[in-house]
């Protein structure tokens, strides 16, 4: 993605104007998306250089790096779009190794005809998001498909951050008696979505939760309470990534169904779906796992940040060589939340 | 992409199977495809740490991040495939900046119903390519989208290099005098893709280009040569790439066509679909500007690489405020080789 500006007779028909198959051939045309649409909303130093990468200044410290493929389906929904999602789920990945996100790259696929005020509607989303979360989309592409070979548009973003010195977070990390926070109530992007999807109204509206988590794993990081895991619960949900670092760790988990948070219309909307928001995907949400020792003080930090106020332990490791995660249900029951056998939602994000 | 491994009942059909949904659903079903086929086939530490993204030591010098979206149809031709085409695109745009490519992300855009036997030579190509090259693949994704909402796999691949002091390249250092040097042949990439694609047979077979060139840039910069600028000349061909560096440098080029190598299947297949292979992408070709007291060091060097042996001056940096490039033919007379105005091979890569 260059800035070079070959000389064009007309600009771009933000308000008509469709996504052509010269948009992604390499010309003249795509030069103009480029700087037209993407140049202008992204703009920062690193993407004016206009070269086929970006040139970044040394970082110091371990980097980490991520990359997300977004393919939500439909492209806004309640609380969000493609676009801000592409920026924070990609953000929030490298947040959940303890890094601070510094820089993204996003690489379009676009389908032919798709309109150009859609499209500019959803990157000047990310280009807010980036802004608001600190970080430069310095490098991008821009690929075109026929209709009836892609869906709109597809964004892959990558994140590149640091991680400073003493920090290893780690899913293989949790031990027997470490307690396990949540940061917010869950279900909400997913059924958004999917309400969204389905044109499904209820009484309360259901409202994505998308937002980037760096500068609340910052101030989690900050508190110098022991912390072991990071992850963000999205596709699969709570349950699929208490699964994973279960097995990572080879440990058991025991949770409390009645610490988990699950907004009313949420809970409504699932039951009227026969779907478990244990299962369903979060986009601005945190799984902590630390030492018990350190639980209330990272539970106080947590709860000072907004995007934590309604944070709370949902449970602890135990040990457990088959690495079950488990849970006392409201009545007092225990269950077994198991890994998502099969498909449960598409395109979520 | 993690390396978690939960119990499967049984193996992936890698024979019979095809993508289905489940595969990019965050459950059980996505965590095999992950293990079998990608874990496997990527395997390098980094990527088995199983976590959101991947931790990396600490990268002593500049960063350089390049970004690219391959949807290059058909997934097979000679030469290549989408797999290796997405390692070599993406390690080259780092090259081109100066910079050696260490770490490369890899997110999948699977369409439900492709075959699992297909996916699987992809990414065992991609495997192959990056080993080749000593680069990592260090985390990805995988999603997965409905039959007839993508269109077999598209492959985002992302990289990050490294560029030692004192090393700068850019596009818009090109100066009055400069020689334009490049690699080989033209048009080879282009032209193997579309007589794939349009089923045309030719008596002797054209084959892609494709190839990463970081191990030639690491030659031409230990060279000492005062290099201003390395592209390679993707989508939109070397007319492209030189009017993009042009308009950049305000500077305008002169070019000897004679000097300008085109393979003779190539030539022939142009002429008979009518196009100019001066337009037509390559994947393994570079095009090089230097002080013109250094082109004949750069040369020999650039003729000592496997990749370079073809290598020629193809003409030299002119004052001209417009930027036009123009060409002496082979007949003697000039040409403007102008910007690509419209569509001219789509999904070439």
């Amino acid at each position: 993605m260059s800035a070079i500006r070959p000389d064009y007779s007309r600009p771009l028909d933000f308000k008509g104007g469709r996504v052509e198959m010269s948009h992604g051939a390499g010309g003249r045309a795509m030069a103009q998306l480029i700087n037209e649409l993407f140049a202008k909303a992204f703009d920062n130093p690193y993407l004016a250089q206009g070269n086929d990468g970006a040139l970044l200044p040394p970082a110091s410290g371990r980097l980490v790096m991520s990359t997300d493929s977004h393919v939500v389906s439909p492209l806004f929904f309640a609380g969000g779009d493609i676009g801000c999602l592409s920026v924070h789920g990609t953000i929030n990945d490298v947040a959940m190794m303890g890094a601070a996100p510094l820089y993204l790259s996003a690489a379009f696929i676009l389908e032919e005809g798709f309109r150009l005020s859609e499209l500019k509607r959803i990157v000047e989303s990310m280009a807010r998001a980036a802004k608001d979360a600190g970080v430069f989309i310095v490098t991008g592409d821009t690929k075109v498909v026929e209709k009836g070979k892609g869906d709109g548009v597809f964004i892959t973003t990558t994140a590149v951050g640091v991680i400073r010195d003493g920090i290893t977070l780690s899913g293989d990390l949790a031990q027997a008696g470490d307690k396990i926070l949540l940061s917010g109530s869950i279900g909400d992007h997913g059924m958004a979505v999917l309400s969204q999807r389905e044109n499904m109204t209820f009484d309360a509206p259901i409202t994505s939760d998308t937002a980037a988590l760096h500068t609340l794993v910052a101030a989690m990081l900050d508190s110098g309470a022991k912390l072991r895991v990071l992850r963000d619960p999205t596709r699969g949900g709570l349950a699929t990534t208490l699964n994973e670092i279960a097995k990572q760790s080879g440990a058991g988990m025991m949770l409390q169904e009645s610490s988990i948070r699950v907004n009313g219309p949420v809970d409504a909307a699932c039951e009227f779906l026969g779907l478990d928001p244990l299962y369903v995907a979060n986009e601005g949400k945190l799984v902590a796992i630390c030492a018990p020792e350190d639980a209330d003080r990272l539970l106080e930090v947590m709860r000072a940040h907004p995007l934590g106020r309604e944070s709370a332990v949902i449970g602890e490791v135990r040990e457990d060589a088959h690495g079950f995660v488990q849970m006392i249900t409201r009545l007092g029951g225990r269950r077994i939340v198991d890994w998502l056998a099969g498909e449960q939602l598409p395109r979520i994000c």
